[in-house]
């Protein structure tokens, strides 16, 4: 008899719960390429933005990945992607952390060399999504000049999506975006003692 | 001058980073399976879950993909994972969303028999990663018991990685993870009445 109770409430919370869901989606009718961030200091902004283009790609369009910081390093995703051929072009630009180079002349010239190809794709119409892997971590150090980024981005073609990766956006950024997501650290296996392993961080 | 000095200080100042950078990852060694959480209401869960995958198949390891609410849903990243052919299994084993069935019951047997085939892949020693998407909603509304769930993970083999994605995570779950991220919303495009649009939500 409880259970029978149950079932009939458990019936009737989610038949409303339908009602305002399908409400919810119907008043949404807007379709355009979204500006997206992933900020924060938890795991997953690029993971996250790996994750879309593979959405992206199995939907037929063209993904171009820009690497601002990471350089030539042999990751497990970049091989991943390789099976898709001419749907992806990924240009890891980058000179490593600025703890790495620590020429910060350096680092400017590539992070310049990089927003070139960049904006390359943010002038292609055939590219669905372009991800701008730790373009924070360039504009926070003022490698390269928001106002100036945020132009580049804000002219391309209508139904073109772009993903910004990295911490510490800065405010403009989070201002012009559509989305942001904020990847908040709860727990670190690194604190662990436990140390960064093949097919998990690279 | 002041350029010379700029630079002299950035490079002292990157020195002493990377000297720190060093010492802490030196501090790192050990290697196991993670069991790994994405909680929280911003989007990216599942997603990143995803672009983890594909970084465990570019290193050539073998992905297991359990999905607890959704059912044969066609989404992008399914798609494009075809072509990593028997190195991917993919069961979306759902019924929808519990708002969506609105029958407990069924949705307490769609679970069941999802959990029968996570826990396969939990005893299989050449699965890499194992994604239960979407189980934090399943064991919210206690369609699966939580110390079930936590004990069937823990007997797996030493080097596999677990990664749970869904909102409201149990404090038991976020307890026994080594890694939690928590996916907080700063701003969604769903609010400016955009709609929901192929390659990006699916």
């Amino acid at each position: 008899m409880t259970e029978v109770n149950d079932n009939a409430r458990h019936q009737k919370k989610m038949a409303k719960r339908k009602e305002i869901q399908d409400r919810e989606v119907a008043s949404k009718t807007e379709a355009r390429g979204l500006l997206a961030v992933h900020t924060g200091a938890g795991k997953g902004k690029s993971t996250a933005a790996f994750g879309l283009a593979l959405r992206m790609l199995g939907r037929g369009r063209k993904v171009v990945v820009v690497q601002f910081i990471k350089g030539a390093w042999d990751t497990g995703e970049r091989h991943a992607l390789e099976r898709f051929g001419d749907q992806i072009a990924w240009h890891a630009l980058g000179e490593g952390f600025t703890w790495e180079t620590q020429d910060r002349e350096r680092d400017i010239a590539a992070c310049e060399r990089a927003w070139d190809v960049a904006n390359a794709a943010l002038n292609s119409e055939d590219v669905g999504l372009v991800i701008l892997d730790e373009l924070n971590i360039a504009l926070r150090y003022d490698y390269l000049a928001l106002d100036r980024v945020l132009a580049d981005i804000a002219q391309r073609p209508p139904n073109q999506h772009v993903w910004v990766t990295g911490r510490n956006a800065k405010p403009g950024m989070i201002e012009a975006a559509d989305m942001v997501t904020e990847m908040m650290p709860v727990k670190h296996h690194f604190k662990a003692g436990i140390r960064a392993q093949e097919g998990i961080e690279f």
